[in-house]
Order: C-alpha cells, then sequence, then structure tokens
C-alpha cells in the first residue's frame, strides 16, 4: 500500500502546502481522501491515473478539503471517464456536492454516486475496505479507516503433502480455503494476515473514538494544526496538537503515525512541530507535500522509497 | 501598468497551466480577472497582497473561471481583511457565488459586495476605471476593459513662464486643471494623455463586440483556446482559434495581442499555436503561467522585464 501526499496544509494554504489531499493506492486502485482546492493538478505530476481513484472520502465540508471536487469531477468527464465514481461524505455532504457542482454549471458523462455515511458504516472501494468512525470539528465530522483485504494464512506444505496432497493445483486449492481430498484448510493453513490498514483523521479535536479507530492499525494519519504551545487555539478551533496526535497513536497501538494539516504558521518550524511529537511517540513523520509512503507488507513504512534508491546509485556510481 | 498570469490554461488544467487567473497591477491597486481553482498559491509566490486586491472581474460562471473564488475570500478573510472587497460578473453570478460559499460554510469579516453587470456598465476599482462589454460563450459572458486614468497632457513651460506664471506651486495647479493669474490651463497644457488600457475577453467565440471594444486599446488579451486546425471545435464550443484572436486584434488596432487560456492539447506545440497568430498579427505574445508583463507608459509591452534585467547583469558579469 502506498500514501501519496498531494496537499498537507490548513485551512490557510502557503507557498509549502497546498489544502488536505491524500491518496491511498493499493495494487492499480486508488481512494482519494480530502480534496482541497487545486488537488487534481498536483495528481497529474504523478503516475496516478484520474480514471483509478474508486472513491473520494469526505471527512468534513470545509472549504479546504472539498473545493477541488467540481474540478476534479469535471475533468474527469471531459477527460472521457466512463466507470463509476463514488464520493462518500457526512450528513449534508449531498447539498454541498450539488450546490458545489450546480454553481459551476457542472454536470457528468459517468455515473456520480455521493453517499452520506454515518460512524459504524462500512464499503467497498476497489479492492480495498473502508471503515467509518466518529471524529469532532464542531460541524459534521467523520474519519476512515482503510484496509487491504486479509491475505491467506502461511500453508504448512510439508504437512499437507503428509496427508496426500500434492503440489500444483489442490494445493492451492487448499491455501484459499478448499476441503482437498479430506483435507480441511485450518488443518493445514495457519491464520490469515491481516490487511495492511490506514486510519485519516481528517480535521478533529483530540477525542476517544480516533484512538479506537485506529487501534492495531498500521498508520495513522493524524492532523497536527497546531503545535501545543497553542492547543488553547486548537481546543477553541476543533483541532489537534502534534503532541495530541501522538498521544492518540501512543493509546491506539497504531504502528506508524504521520501528521499532516499543518498550520502555515509554522512554515518555518516544522522541524520543532515533529518533534513535540517524536518526544512522546518516536514512530512519526511529518508529511510535506509530495511525500510517498510506502508501507511493506510486514508493516515497516518507507518515506520516500524512490529517493532513497536513487540517492543510494548516486552513492554507488560516485564512489 | 503590470499583468500578471497567473493561470493560462483552459476548462482542464495541465502539468504546465493552471486554470484562469489574471492579474492587473496599476500603483499598489490590483484587479484580478478570472479566479480559477488554485489562484491563490500562485499569488502567494508574488509580492501581491492579497489585501490590495480591490475588484474581481468573473466574465461567466464556469468552473475554471470561478473556482478559486471561495478559497481566495476566505483566505482574506481568515487573513483579518478588512477594506471592502467587490465582485464583478454576468447575470447568475449572484447566485452561483452564494452556492459555493454556502457549500463551504464560507463567511467573511469584511464587507463583500458582489455586483451583475451587464454591456456598457462601467464601474471604478480602485485608481481602475472598468467597462464591461459582450462576450459569446453560450452562457451569459462579458469581457472587460481595464483602464488607467488619463493623465494631464504636456505643459509648455516657456509659453507659461512668458505668460507670467512662476514656477513651483503655480505651475503645478496650472497643469491640474486650474486656472492661474488669468492663464487657462488650455492655453499651455497639451491635450491629455490618454491612461493605459487592457482588455479582456473572457471565454468567447469570435465576435464584433470584442473587436469594438478593444478598439485602440494598449493589450488585448484574447483567449486562444484551439489552434486553427480544431477550429470546428472552436466553433462547437464557443472559444477561439489563436487566429480568429490575431484577426480581431488586427481589426481593432490594439497595441499588442495576449494569448491565453490555451487548451491542454497543445502543451507540446504551443509555439505553434503563437506562430498561427503571428503571421496574421506580429506584435504577440502567447502567456506561459507565471508571465509578467510590464507596459510602459509609451505602450511598449516588456515581457518579463525583471528576468531580461538578471540576464542582462548576468552578461555584463561574465563579460
Amino acid at each position: 500500500m502506498e500514501i501519496l501526499f498531494l496537499g498537507t496544509g490548513a485551512a490557510v494554504p502557503s507557498r509549502n502546502r497546498s489544502t488536505s489531499c491524500i491518496a491511498v493506492r493499493s495494487g492499480s486502485d486508488i481512494v482519494l481522501m480530502a480534496c482541497g482546492e487545486g488537488s487534481q493538478r498536483p495528481i497529474m505530476l504523478y503516475p496516478y491515473s484520474f480514471m483509478k481513484i474508486r472513491a473520494i472520502l469526505i471527512t468534513h465540508m470545509h472549504g479546504d478539503h472539498i473545493l477541488g471536487l467540481p474540478g476534479l469531477i469535471q475533468t474527469m468527464s471531459l477527460e472521457g471517464r466512463k466507470s463509476p465514481l463514488c464520493v462518500y461524505g457526512p450528513p449534508g455532504f449531498r447539498e454541498s456536492l450539488d450546490m458545489l457542482m450546480r454553481a459551476t454549471g457542472g454536470s457528468t458523462v459517468f455515473d456520480l454516486c455521493v453517499r452520506e455515511v454515518v460512524p459504524g458504516d462500512s464499503f467497498s472501494a476497489g479492492n480495498m475496505k473502508v471503515g467509518v468512525f466518529q471524529a469532532n470539528h464542531g460541524v459534521p465530522a467523520v474519519g476512515y479507516s482503510v484496509s487491504e483485504p486479509d491475505r491467506p494464512g502461511k500453508l504448512d506444505r510439508d504437512k499437507a503433502v503428509s496427508l496426500g496432497i500434492r503440489d500444483g493445483p489442490d494445493m492451492a486449492r487448499l491455501k484459499n480455503g478448499e476441503t482437498v481430498n479430506g483435507v480441511r484448510p485450518e488443518q493445514v493453513v495457519g491464520p490469515p494476515v491481516r490487511g495492511t490498514r490506514v486510519v485519516y483523521t481528517g480535521d478533529t479535536a483530540s477525542v476517544p473514538s480516533v484512538a479506537e479507530a485506529s487501534r492495531g492499525a498500521d498508520v495513522l494519519i493524524h492532523e497536527a494544526t497546531y503545535s501545543d504551545e497553542d492547543r488553547e487555539l486548537a481546543s477553541e478551533h476543533f483541532h489537534s496538537t502534534a503532541r495530541e496526535a501522538a498521544e492518540t497513536a501512543l493509546r491506539s497501538g497504531a504502528g506508524t503515525l504521520i501528521l499532516t494539516h499543518i498550520s502555515n504558521r509554522y512554515d518555518s518550524s516544522r522541524d520543532a512541530v515533529l518533534k513535540e511529537a517524536a518526544l512522546v511517540f518516536p514512530d512519526v513523520f511529518l508529511a510535506d507535500d509530495f511525500d510517498l509512503f510506502e508501507i511493506t507488507k510486514n508493516g515497516t513504512v518507507l518515506k520516500n522509497p524512490q529517493e532513497r534508491e536513487t540517492a543510494s546509485a548516486d552513492r554507488t556510481e560516485s564512489e
């Protein structure tokens, strides 16, 4: 699974940070989380096809999270998208999107399905499964967890052979859950391996439902609009501080924390915001625009792995 | 007067071109013409203060011309703008903007005045005067002309002295149109010098009203969505080709033509589009994102004068 940060700023974008947009890719399927103004152009800079976006998940109806929707949807339409697109958001989302589309005379040549969701809902998006949980931002607000499907457990081949199964199609059928020649899968296949899971808070104050939803997640993407020095502002505006995000990650047992939605007031002090969180939860990154994170099958998170490869190749060449 | 192109693409932005946005600066006053998605971030890259934007002129209500409005207005509000902002558009604009603002829960801490305009209207924006003319884009559509005030004519000092006027305050009063010691201004001051005038078409098919409105303008900024090879597409979608834009410039006697709103289909053949127009009207530029044009007082148009200065300084240094 891959996470590409297309916009990591807060309400007011800055020279460094565009407004919120995060793409999660699993195989050839993409789910977009938030779609702030100007999201479609950065997507064009990556080999991420607009047409492979299976769903767009909106956490709440503030401009910095939804103003990229009408333009992106129009572009998909002008480029001839045929497959349906589902767009999800909390109660009230249908009316907001409808206003955005009508204001610009927008219509689509493909089926646009708009769904309002509440905490506890779940649905599929391409090969991914999406769950909805409660956030707290002073307006209707939810967060999303996005998971790859569980993978079949490890097959004990020697034991299967000893029970009379031959290598080849029979072995594969057994691994995939079928009983073969009287041998049941649970006799030779270990427990399923949980699929990679990413949780995204959208904008939220620190609330227990976020820790609950991200229990055991591989990655928790948590908003960190403010630093702890400005925690009163955070509380007043229903946002979190970097420290609060780290405390939630610690409580939830998430593997890795990625901070995003950073106020432009920290443009020159981003590292201090990162360090504030790292003191509480060391496995933390602070996302900048265009950062790409790869989550390996064992849950390790690599930041910009391609750059690392290039850097390492450069080193080798110059040695 | 200065023209800064912040977005020069058509409906679908590309890696090279953002959607429409053009800033015109006169002194410290700025007028924004069109405000496509993502306009506010490029403005941040320039020493153009959001707070000095006196008016925003919308030519028609398509997404690539208005989707940047709610974000820009919200940013002005969050940054504490106090002075009122007037936003102009053709009939129906008020409802469109209202939907965009309501969809995102937007409100402002400053006075936002929204005015619907029709061809023939005129109004002030800071120290500039704006006129409205008819365009033809299959939906309510207008174009705008933006002028600096006329400047006082040249004073014949020697003649004034011979009529008994002394250098100093009296001379200045005379130049500014006052009668001094019985000497009338028209005796010693030449005819007023027409202020610099820039005309912007918005999106339009080729129609006589554009040539009419840009008669004698210093600069005609004309959309050129298509090349003449695709003139049937242009006609079908109420757009112009580069050749048609050049023909209009020729008919109107405008000083300089600047092409904008270039379809992404020409990303790799922009120069061919420029040449097509140049064959008809040689004083033509094709605007790319972030091009800045300076119009000197005698109507000469300089493209990216700062870069030229830097380049010339570099040359001098290396010589």
